[in-house]
């Protein structure tokens, strides 16, 4: 029997190098549909990534990954599985469990739907028209409510995407706790609005050419410790990272000649997933386990580099001369004043542009939105109202055009419903990761401020990077911080920066 | 027996969509190597499309393939089928000949090996270090020759490598068609040395900015006929067309910023390849048919755009202008003496960047050289000597490194043996061609003065392009010109053309 299980683990072994392989190829195909693809090529290879995604759907729930899952639980298999393989196997059997019940053909029809529809809701956003969009979304949603079915859940049918994302998390623990971080923010955001010494941000807008913004952009990846051996930046419509392999993990920014923020906050998130994922060990490739722990917790990544990183007045203590020898316009704006800008709290339209506190405010409008859809209140008809609605009501604004509302985000394009809370998770954890620093390196503003950002990055390594999904998220947290997630935690850093930003 | 019949053919149109799918994929793939990929995700990445070539090897040749080949080649069989699916079944019926005897190992390592040896030649031949590529090559030829002992062959080995390329192609057959286009081309070039009025070419070498080169190539191709909504241009060591679909054809060039040449005629070469892709009849996506009838002939179609039409005096009518705009160093060049100074014949040391006439001489040091590979006559170590050796005995001249020499080639890094005779055969079959289009079109050079290339690439379309391999590389010869594949055409239209250039 030692040598049948024995025999398991090796059959196991193997089956979850071929999905792992695919999968890679799928990142890459993803990367490349959002980077290079000409349009009139997608439909036809729309199929073709159909096929591979059906094969690694297949593979993932097929008898023989049942059986080996099966025998790899068994308290006799369990005792056989070094600690990457039993991690492997709690992993492939979270997907076996949930798609098991999923119809193939189900699952490829979202995948070539999906697939094409990056091209449609790019299309829809550039030309400012919903009405171009909404069959390929209305089928998405209906697709999704399909795939809900299959999965199961047991209190609100949203469950079943959250738990995509972020294992074990439910509308029941996620509303009292994005009621209390709304409360929070609104309180935060009054008192900030009635400050006196309001800072200005106005030149941020002016004009900055874009091949001297992508120079300064490009320097600023390997400073944080990007490696450009293993990986490189792109441009596309929507900044994201892509990871092939920790050898080869790319992202992208975007660049606009009259925003100065929009391409190097968007590298600087963007340069945070990639640091994770270059950044997980090595011999946890061609398993399951070599990509972050949960979309919260690769969020937090990005956040915590954008924000607590990119955001303080010691970053910009280091950068703001290289800046200003790439815009000399800035010579009259003071670093104080710079910093100042950055941080301006303003309730705007573009939710990846948005500042830190109001930040989850544009997370609510979305989650409230596809709660709606899922449990059939809400129609996408009536998206481009129902959104404007609760930007009025959260944000006190309303978007002039569908292309500043309701288009903005590539989320629904890929079916990627229940994604959205990871960003407000993001911010909780990292906000609880930045305490735990601040014990461990108390010198860790002054790394920043003399652009050590090695040792930073080595320290995200070593507590969370190197582990990919090693762990839970929950395990993870815990092992980081000493406790499980604690929102006081983003709330007091919020609450000490932008008082101080707006001088309280 | 009829509707099993029907059914053999839909699960062979099934499997045909198939692997049609993951070859579109591993095209992509390709491409990707080939120009983005960052140097740190080659090894695991090699890996995953190992993976995924195992899978399409294992589909091509399993035994679901075989039983509907015999049911399809049956006399019952063929009846039943339409013509695209009866090329379709001949295509795959190929493949499963030759590969059912190749051990799916054997092919998987070929493919990790070869995908890793990019890398490794792009280093050996920017460092000028033979010995840093010599293991890895060696290790090629060794499984080449492990690969033609399962493929089988009747009379030299190289045969079976040659019917990769060009289906019935044989040394015994090659080798005389060589020896006179050799003895042709040496009396030819002895007549053009012995010239008292050389045409001078300096001018091409002075500096060239790369930015004015890339705008000025960009240009180029939707002037050609190049579909841009349906690929786009890339950079590359070596320049190369990737077929991903009819609405995804890649190409790439390279720019040299002394050598106004290498950039303008690789991409009218790449993008020759290109429009035989673009126009290959989208019925037949997903099918073994798209794609060109032979190397052979899709190579007569880069050399024919290339050379026939884009060092002709008339493309040069119509579009010296605006490269003088570009360069107005230019200016000082007549036109006449521009198209002189782009045709001098000279022995030279890059393939890609020879002359029509001793062009030929540079495929005949490949493919002696395979040749000898193959039969175990040469060893790898020597290389660097041997080709020098017949580097001067052919062209009177010795590279001075091997970057410039034995290196210069992708080709046999990813274990393209017996690919280079398909130049030559493309030169032959496009001398043929030109002889049908200027009977057909007899306003052709006008239509080139005239910049009218829709007219010219719809001709190729029309009676090339359009028909994928849905006749073989034979059949479409005699289709399109009355008759088989004649090398008196591509003599008379070297000593026709070169007689005016040299005014003999």
């Amino acid at each position: 029997m030692v040598s049948g299980m024995k025999q398991a683990v090796e059959m196991f072994k193997e089956l979850d190098q071929r999905i792992s392989h695919y999968t890679d190829i799928s990142s890459l195909l993803a990367w490349d549909a959002n980077t290079n693809a000409p349009k009139k090529g997608v439909p036809m290879f729309s199929k073709a990534k159909g096929t591979l995604s059906a094969e690694i759907f297949k593979l993932s729930t097929s008898n023989e990954m049942g059986q080996l899952l099966d025998a790899l639980t068994s308290a006799e298999g369990d005792g056989q599985l070094d600690e990457v393989t039993r991690a492997a196997v709690r992993e492939r059997k979270r997907d076996y469990d949930k798609f098991k019940r999923v119809p193939v053909e189900l699952y490829q029809e979202l995948v070539i739907l999906t697939s094409n529809a990056n091209t449609v809701w790019v299309e829809a956003k550039q030309t400012n028209n919903f009405a171009l969009y909404e069959p390929t979304l209305s089928k998405i949603v209906e697709l999704q409510k399909k795939l809900i079915e299959c999965f199961g859940y047991e209190g609100h049918p949203y469950d079943a995407l959250l738990d995509q994302y972020e294992p074990g998390l439910t509308v029941e623990k996620l509303d009292p706790l994005f009621t209390n971080l709304r409360d929070q923010t609104a309180r935060l955001l009054q008192r900030l609005r009635s400050s006196s010494d309001q800072p200005s941000n106005s030149f941020l807008f002016e004009e900055y050419g874009v091949e001297k913004q992508k120079e300064f952009n490009r320097a600023l990846l390997p400073q944080l410790g990007f490696d450009m051996d293993a990986g490189h930046m792109g441009i596309s419509e929507h900044p994201f990272a892509s990871s092939i392999n920790t050898g080869d993990v790319r992202l992208t920014t975007r660049y606009k000649k009259n925003d100065l923020r929009s391409a190097i906050f968007g590298t600087v998130h963007e340069c945070g997933h990639a640091l994770y994922e270059q950044g997980i060990n090595p011999d946890f490739e061609e398993t399951a386990i070599r990509r972050g722990a949960s979309f919260g917790i690769h969020e937090s990544q990005s956040r915590f580099l954008e924000n607590i990183v990119g955001r303080s007045l010691e970053f910009w203590t280091y950068f703001y001369g290289d800046l200003k020898q790439h815009f000399p316009q800035l010579e009259k704006v003071s670093l104080e004043n710079f910093h100042r800008g950055i941080n301006t709290v303003e309730p705007s339209l573009i939710r990846v542009e948005a500042d830190e506190v109001t930040y989850n405010l544009h997370i609510m409008v979305r989650y409230e939105i596809e709660k709606g859809l899922i449990s059939g209140e809400l129609e996408v008809k009536d998206l481009p109202r129902i959104w404007n609605e609760k930007m009025e009501e959260y944000l006190g604004i309303v978007p002039p055009t569908d292309t500043l509302g309701v288009l903005q985000d590539v989320h629904w394009s890929f079916g990627g419903f229940g994604y959205f809370p990871s960003y407000s998770l993001g911010n909780l954890y990292a906000a609880q990761i930045l305490n735990t620093i601040e014990k461990e390196l108390p010198n860790f503003y002054q790394f920043i401020a003399n652009g050590e950002f090695m040792v930073i990055r080595n320290w995200l390594k070593d507590k969370i990077h190197q582990y990919g999904s090693l762990y839970t998220p929950n395990e993870l947290i815990v092992k980081i911080t000493g406790e499980e997630l604690n929102e006081q935690y983003l709330v007091d850093y919020l609450e000490h920066k932008y008082s101080q930003i707006y001088r309280l």
